[in-house]
């Protein structure tokens, strides 16, 4: 029976009750990982619990209350009684980070805080860890899921800002209350983190120019079409004359910009240096299960020093047969009927036709290219095996498989 | 003055001398954030150095050597030695992984290896940790950038396999024998290992099914184009029926796919995870400089437990003007001469126009949009002051930011 790990929670909104009940899930993975099974010991709310019971029966804290003040308090004393602490506090570390920091560097002990940026995008550990050391020239970052999905509905519909935002609300990918979001500002608040991360100096959200998306227009959409330009609400943080510029605010991109095709309410950072040209990270930016996620990464990193590979936990089967869909071509004769002899060698072998184009080539023959729904393979290459002997079809057929059909638009 | 920290480097080739001289360059900025100076204590090469005397006087081994003996043998008596290892040899831990892995867990030493899967893409890294408890479901990824190179110069000229391959050989993305790569076995080793960490199961190099790029035509890129496909080297690691599948093959994605746009000689790997939905990292694939980048982060990493946020060590500026490159879009009298008149105010402020739509509106006006190149956004927006003043022009200029001309193919 592994040892128990406790983990004192501060705040039971959204992110809280998905961290909790995420932690529940995955305890026993975790102490395999750790050795140290982690539990939470105590959950401090408005209506209930006692900061100072919980820091006393706590081996790490949680704090996802957000906000500056009791945040901070908390934050300070945990950290003081020498406990680690797990914060998705952007603006508390945009605003107070270098006291945080220093206190937690005086008393020994890990602050981490993964989900105060990007959600589960994990541009604090990589710009923390695998690039410790590395110059960096400039981050470029999309950091604000609510914009971006309101600026990518504008985009895909030629709706204006109001219906793109009254829909974002409607879809809970916005606050009742959007001005956090919609000013640029908690965009803003992560840039500073980011910025004083990468150029190790100190960075404050005040310092942070912004401009929001409130005034963009579905006209500009469309006459930026006309460019072949995409708009996004980009952060930027980089070196500039022997100083450094953060700012926030919309920009075009050019369809060759990494950040041009993160759509949604995704988040994506790049990281651009010398040594590395650049790294870009991407997926859902904050959501409960997501930015639980990241909090409970934080939480086993400072459970452990960083771990040798874990034993395998289980002998699972390799398998070799699985489903794909695949792309066809044959060269066939151009006569009636030949298309609905291979349609039905297929259908035999369980393979449907999604799309398919014919064209005549020379000595009276046609190239037959289609894309096949998703089987399996074994099934799909006996069907090949099948065609390639009619007396139809000339040469070996060509297959090639189809990644992922629930991608297609 | 900083205490020492020993490195010893076996393999003196492309990537350890780019990480010998990344080393020295970095030395400085390394200590501050670990409080210990790092420095080479020793090169083992085929024609110099002996393996005995540089462990005895390294407290960290990097193997650069590549291939199974006599790297493995190295690893695992610096290992058995207390040493720890970080390592960029793919072959050896889709091989002999389990052997590795179980001697550093039995001496208590860190075995890391960044550099071995996707060069400075912090895979492993997200895997051992952000993702330490999640529950991975699927793992794509373009993780050769030998025949991404390939492939992206076959959809971009319409050029054959041999053409292609041939310009990649003169670029310096292929080798002379370029059989590890496209056959796709390179690409199989590194699957097997992010197979390995993804699912805690043992998975090794001859258990994955993989098909190189070989007998991809110019002409299959072709009719993939009216399908709207791009054609790419996919690694796949995902659960299929209580067990897993690993293969690599060539594969077709839709654009909508995050690597779909993945082009030249990057790599990038998707993780998919319910609580995550995915994740997706790119960047460049191996190269010198690169991997050494990423050898060098694991080996900062290994010299510290996850430190506390290091203290500042500059106090940069921060800077509030900037260039920027614009779009602007105005109102104006649809008259002869105003587009001129625009231009002179904007040249008179150092602004210069670069592309230009103009479009008649109703009441004798016209719409005139433009994007214009980088300037001091101070002088930029004395033009646009200037130009809200002028007869001709009718309500407020608009103006957005255009990210990075650079990106314009």
């Amino acid at each position: 029976m592994a040892e128990t790990y406790r983990v004192g929670l501060l705040g039971h909104g959204t992110v809280g009750a998905a961290f909790e009940q995420l932690l529940s899930e995955r305890a026993e993975q975790i102490a395999h990982v750790t050795g140290v099974r982690p539990e939470v010991s105590g959950v401090l709310t408005r209506s209930r619990g006692d900061f100072d019971a919980i820091l006393a029966d706590s081996d790490l804290i949680v704090e996802l209350i957000g906000g500056i003040e009791p945040a901070r308090d908390y934050v300070l004393r945990a950290m003081r009684a020498g406990k680690h602490v797990v914060s998705a506090n952007k603006l508390l570390l945009a605003s107070h980070g270098e006291e945080l920091w220093s206190t937690a560097r005086e008393h020994n002990v890990q602050l981490r805080f993964e989900g105060a940026v990007a959600g589960v995008v994990p541009v604090i550990r990589v710009l923390q860890e695998s690039l410790a050391a590395a110059h960096v020239d400039r981050i470029h970052g999309i950091v604000n899921g609510t914009t971006n999905f309101i600026l990518t509905e504008m985009a895909r519909g030629g709706t204006s800002y109001e219906a793109a935002l009254a829909r974002a609300q409607e879809l809970g990918y916005a606050e009742a209350d959007p001005a956090g979001d919609v000013s640029g500002e908690d965009a803003a608040a992560k840039m500073a983190i980011l910025a004083r991360l990468a150029f190790s100096t100190p960075v404050t959200l005040d310092q942070v120019i912004y401009e929001g998306i409130e005034h963009i227009t579905g006209e500009d959409m469309a006459y930026a079409r006309d460019f072949g330009l995409a708009l996004k609400l980009i952060g930027t943080a980089e070196r500039v004359n022997g100083g450094i510029s953060v700012r926030v605010h919309p920009a075009f991109l050019y369809p060759g910009h990494p950040l041009a095709s993160v759509n949604g309410s995704f988040n994506a950072v790049t990281v651009e240096s010398d040594a590395i040209t650049e790294i870009t990270l991407s997926g859902p930016g904050a959501g409960g299960p997501q930015t639980a996620s990241a909090v409970l990464g934080d939480v086993i990193s400072a459970m452990i020093p960083p771990a040798s590979t874990p034993e395998t936990t289980q002998s699972l089967p390799v398998v070799a047969d699985v489903k794909s869909a695949f792309y066809l071509a044959m060269e066939v004769d151009d006569e009636p009927g030949v298309l609905a002899q291979v349609a039905e060698i297929l259908g035999m072998q369980g393979a449907s036709i999604k799309s398919v184009v014919q064209r005549g080539i020379p000595a009276g023959r046609a190239r037959l290219v289609m894309v096949i729904h998703p089987l399996l393979e074994s099934r799909f290459y006996g069907a090949v095996q099948l065609l390639a002997r009619m007396p139809f079809v000339h040469a070996e057929p060509r297959a090639i498989r189809v990644l992922d059909e629930e991608f297609t638009d």
